[in-house]
């Protein structure tokens, strides 16, 4: 199959699962942000994973869902908190609806993450629950770490590693790992499926950051927003480490303004550009891509699977870098 | 056991096993709240049903843990959504923090709460997720459901019973099924001692709604809070079905300002008392607590153990009305 098969799949359950009920101002936002679209990266990954470890991809879809489910869930209230008007191109939960909305339709899509795993027999559901409530968990530390980092002027690299490796990279590991489980594949093999996702996450995330400032389309998000927001992303911890003093002070200051117009975000975008940061980044996601490929070439599965593996990754990274 | 002897089994249950760790901006929060004191009811009624169905009370503290986790996360976000200042007696923790860390905060503890029932076995682990995860889903739509009667003029007795059934009373329902769960007592035995909760809680929010307007002391919280905010409680909603007209106009009117004076707030007292609300609230109390009594009586636990349910009712519904 596919990736483009797996997406139709998931598509197809998520139609059929989820749908509007009472009291329609509850489950309204979650049909909403649900159905904005997307790549599905990760519920694609889960079923794909179950498929190349020998599972029945079917058994896979309520995982699939439930994954899917908590990343919108917190996409819902990262945009509450990063008071974002914009998600694919479209409103924002809180936006078109309003805070209380946000925050309580989140919620209720926690809740309704954990029942979606529910249809797995008793084993496998606490197998899976545990596996979710750590990624799960992981993903709120990441989240707080991001929110720390805006008042922060101490962050080193290590801990933006960490950040992006628990906001994006566990839950892409988790996906994978899932699909594993679900297979019933072996507790090692599971792992290696997971740092596949772990690295394969984390140069995902740096990929973001990089086409965030670099890249030529934003899907729908505004460009440099993390510019313009001040966002401490790797790009600007780097520069800050190398630059000399004056250019150093000056993207301190450029970074101590509330807002940034035109020229100002240019002048940033030079000053990365002056100490060759986009090749910094992408010699970073190219070692973490690299690392996800070994994990891969560790697994015991045919080198068929392997090889679709090593092809996702490498299109995942490809995207206009 | 007393009921004194569970509070504090609980207590010291709590304090072992919720600790700030890093990164502290996430969890301090939350140790906070779980530590701003107040009855502690669900946790203590997981135990003491644990205990009443055979059970050893220690086995049921995990889930006492989680029940009153789950209780702080709704607190937490609950308060952001209804812009309260004070969480019995002390700042709420969107004012003490901010409203990000109030979010977040929440979201974690809704994670740690499916956390806290892993120390379980694999079928006892689903039977309790199930139970919860229908239960919280419940919370949250009896939460939409409050927000939606704000801007509706057209709330029926039974909406609110609905609301406040599950807002309120299912958690407490649900608190004293895990027990009986945890106790391995029969289905039929289970869901007695659920409708005993699930009576008993609805008894426990009218009381709340009586008190809020007619109660000498509020627990720190605003004095008739519900009539300046222009709550829809069952004391409004019967009121207007059986006021005249001129004073359904004037109550309607009195609802239609953002605040009230003094001199307003005890206008609509008087309204109240005239149409004698208050022994209406109190017989509708009376009538959930003989509810609750009569599913009690049904239990086929020993009589000196059906008493200790019968006395716990008897003193929760006797406080201050």
């Amino acid at each position: 199959m596919s990736i483009e098969d797996y997406k139709i799949l998931f598509l197809e359950h998520l139609k059929n699962k989820i749908k509007v009920k009472e009291p329609k101002n509850l489950y309204e936002p979650i049909v909403y942000i649900l159905n904005l679209g997307g790549k599905r990266l990760r519920p694609v990954l889960t079923l794909m994973s179950c498929n190349l470890f020998g599972g029945n991809n079917k058994e896979a879809l309520d995982a699939a869902l439930a994954i899917e489910m908590f990343h919108n869930f917190s996409l819902v209230h990262d945009d509450i908190m990063d008071e974002a008007p914009l998600r694919r191109g479209h409103k924002t939960v809180h936006e078109k609806w309003n805070l209380n909305t946000g925050i309580l339709s989140g919620d209720a899509m926690l809740v309704l993450t954990n029942q979606l795993f529910e249809s797995y027999g008793t084993e496998k559901y606490k197998e899976l629950m545990v596996l979710f409530n750590q990624t799960a968990l992981k993903v709120c530390e990441g989240q707080q770490l991001d929110i720390d980092f805006e008042t922060r002027n101490d962050v080193l690299i290590s801990d933006y590693m960490k950040m992006i490796s628990n906001k994006t990279a566990v839950l892409v590991a988790a996906s994978l790992k899932m699909g594993a489980l679900i297979a019933k594949t072996s507790e090692v093999e599971a792992q290696r499926i997971y740092n596949y996702g772990l690295n394969l996450g984390i140069a995902f995330q740096l990929q973001d950051d990089y086409l965030d400032v670099f890249g030529e389309d934003n899907f729908g998000k505004q460009h440099a927003g993390d510019i313009i927001k001040n966002k401490k992303t790797l790009l600007y911890i780097k520069t800050l480490l190398i630059a000399n003093n004056s250019d150093k002070n000056r993207l301190l200051n450029l970074y101590s303004f509330e807002n940034k117009n035109n020229d100002e975000v240019q002048e940033v975008m030079n000053l990365f550009k002056k100490y060759k940061i986009p090749e910094f980044i992408k010699s970073k996601i190219t070692s973490y891509t690299k690392k996800a490929l070994e994990s891969c070439s560790q697994l015991s599965i045919r080198d068929a699977n392997k090889k679709l593996l090593v092809e996702f990754g490498e299109n995942l990274m490809d995207r206009k870098i």
